[in-house]
C-alpha cells in the first residue's frame, strides 16, 4: 500500500486496449489508484495488477504485491511464467462472458446439428435435396471441460435438448449432462459434435490429436479453449480421414493465425479470431474492484486458481 | 363408411414418398382400411383423406368424405382448392415438426446473430479481426406470426436470452415475447432478425415487400414460412440498399427453386430446399390415426382449420 494510503492497481494487459478497462476500473474503484503499464510509477506502491499474457517474470517486479487478477477465464498465460510470485490469482467470472461463449457454442452445434456445410455445398452446386436431420434429443454433444464456461455451455445445450456428453478431471454432477472422467478416446467415440472448453494445464496440452480424433466419425469440432489443446498437424490428416467434417477453430498455437496458415484456405474449418467470447470491461471491471474489496477486506479471493491443478 | 365396416383412409400426399407414411398409419391404425392414391377404390367408401397439396378440386370426388387431415402445419395449399367439400380439415401439429422448426429457426438466428457472415467473409480474404457482438439480451428478434410454429419459436429464442417482439393478426399473450398487433411497419423497425412463420392467407400473401423491408436496417430475414410471403423480386433490391444484410429462404414463389435463379448464387442469400422442418411420419401417423379415432367418437377434431381466417 502507498501512495497517499490508496490502493495501487496496475493495469497490465498486453495485447488488450487500455481504454475501456481503464475507464471502467475507475468508474468503479474512485478510491483507488490506477496506473496503466508501462506508466507504473514506484513499482514498491503497486498492491494488485490486473493482468493479460505478460511477459516471463513480469510480476516478480512489484515487491508489495498482493494478488492477481486475470482479465480472462483461461490463467494458463499467468500459470505459464517460471518466476510467479507467491501470490493469490483470480480469474475473471463474468456473466456477460459466459453469456457471450454459450451463444457462440450454441451457434456453432446448431449450424453443424442441422447440416447447414452440407445445404451450403448443396447451394453452390445448385442442387436441390433434403437431408435427413435428426432432432437435438438424437444428436450426442461431447463437452470437453465443465468449469465454469464448459458447464454453462453444457447447461445451455441440455436446455436445447441436445444429448450432452461432459468429460472433466472429476467427474461432475450437473442436471442434463450425462458426465465423465477417465480415457479420452471412450468418452469422444459417440460423440457428433465436440465442444473443447478445458482449462490449459500439462494434462490437457495436445489432448486433441491423431490418437484421440479417430475415435470420431464425421464429427465436428468446436475449439474453443485454447490452441494448444489441439495438435494442429493432426487436424487436416483428420479431416481428411473422415473423423472430422468440419471444424471451428477460435484458438490456436500463434494467434493471431499466421498468414498462408492452411486453416485459412481449407473449406472445412471456419477460423474465427479469438473472437468466441470477450470479457466485458463494462461489467468484468466492477468484478474485479469488488474482488479487490474483498480481499482488502480480509477475505479470500473469489475464483481463485489452484496452482497444483493448472487453473 | 365402408369395405366391410371398416374406416377407410386414404393418403394422397402429393410430391411426398407414401411409404413412410403408410407404415406409420397403418402400425397405429391395423383396424382402418388404408388405400393409396392413386389406387383409391370404390370412391365412395372413402371416410378421411390425408392430403398434401391435392390438384385442385381434388377431395370434391368423395362423396363420402367425413375430414381432410393435413400433414404439414400449413394449410393454405388445402384451402386454394377452389371446389373444397365443406368437411373439417385439420392441420398438423407434431411436437418432432415443432421442435426441427424451433432447432432451423435458433441455428439460423444464432448464426447471424454471432456475425458468421462477417467471419466468413474475413476468412475468405484471410483477416484476422475481431468484431463486436452484443449478447442475445441486447438484439432484436421479430417473429411474425404466432401460432404453434412461430410460438413456439419465440419461447425458444427468449429462452436463448433474445429480445422477441411478436407480430400477429390478434395479440398474444407469450411469456418472454412482446407481442403486436397492426401495421407490420411500426413492428419491423427495431428488428435486427426477422423470422416469418405466418400461416400464409390472403392477408399475408406478399406481406414481405419493398415497403415493408425498407424499415430494416441491415437486418437478417430467415422466412420459413412460405414462398409467397416474400415479394421474391424485392428482395435484392432490399440487399442491396443495406435494408437487409442476409436471408435465409427455405421457401419459394416456386419449388423447387428454378435452376438459374439469382437467388442461388447470391452470397447473402442461404437456399434452404423446403427443409427447416419435416413433419416425421413416425410421430405424426399416430397423432392423425388419434384425430380421426376422435372424430370417429363425435368429438370435433383437433387442431382444426378456421376456413375464414385461412388457417
Amino acid at each position: 500500500m502507498s501512495a497517499g494510503g490508496k490502493t495501487v492497481v496496475l493495469l497490465a494487459c498486453f495485447g488488450v486496449r487500455a481504454e475501456p478497462w481503464l475507464a471502467a476500473l475507475s468508474k468503479a474503484a474512485p478510491d483507488f489508484e490506477l496506473r496503466v503499464w508501462p506508466d507504473a510509477g514506484d513499482k514498491d506502491e503497486i498492491d494488485y495488477v490486473v493482468v493479460w499474457a505478460q511477459p516471463n517474470g513480469f510480476l516478480r517486479q512489484f515487491p508489495s504485491l498482493r494478488a492477481v487478477l486475470c482479465i480472462g477465464a483461461g490463467v494458463d498465460r499467468i500459470l505459464e511464467d517460471t518466476d510467479l510470485p507467491k501470490v493469490p490469482i483470480a480469474r475473471m467470472r463474468d456473466e456477460g462472458l459466459t453469456q457471450g461463449m454459450v451463444e457462440f457454442v450454441l451457434a456453432r452445434v446448431l449450424h453443424y446439428h442441422r447440416l447447414m456445410p452440407a445445404y451450403e455445398a448443396q447451394q453452390r452446386q445448385g442442387v436441390w435435396r433434403q437431408l435427413a436431420a435428426p432432432l437435438a434429443r438424437d444428436r450426442a454433444v461431447g463437452v470437453l471441460g465443465l468449469g465454469q464456461l464448459g458447464a454453462a455451455c453444457a447447461a445451455s445445450l441440455a436446455a436445447n435438448g441436445f444429448k450432452v456428453r461432459g468429460w472433466s478431471r472429476t467427474r461432475k454432477d450437473l442436471p442434463g449432462v450425462q458426465s465423465f472422467e477417465g480415457p479420452l478416446e471412450a468418452f469422444l467415440a459417440p460423440c457428433e459434435v465436440v465442444v473443447c472448453l478445458l482449462p490449459l494445464t500439462p494434462a490437457t496440452r495436445g489432448v486433441l490429436n491423431a490418437a484421440t480424433l479417430s475415435q470420431l466419425s464425421g464429427a465436428s469440432l468446436i475449439n474453443v479453449g485454447r490452441g494448444a489443446h489441439l495438435v494442429e498437424d493432426d487436424l487436416i490428416p483428420a479431416l481428411d480421414a473422415g473423423h472430422l467434417a468440419n471444424a471451428t477453430l477460435d484458438v490456436f498455437a500463434t494467434e493471431p493465425l499466421v498468414a498462408g496458415h492452411p486453416f485459412w484456405t481449407d473449406p472445412r474449418i471456419t477460423v474465427i479470431p479469438h473472437a468466441s467470447a470477450l470479457t466485458p470491461p463494462g461489467t468484468a471491471g466492477p468484478t474485479i474492484v469488488a474482488n479487490i474489496r474483498r480481499h482488502l477486506a480480509g477475505q479470500d479471493l473469489l475464483d481463485l486458481v489452484d496452482r497444483a491443478a493448472g487453473y
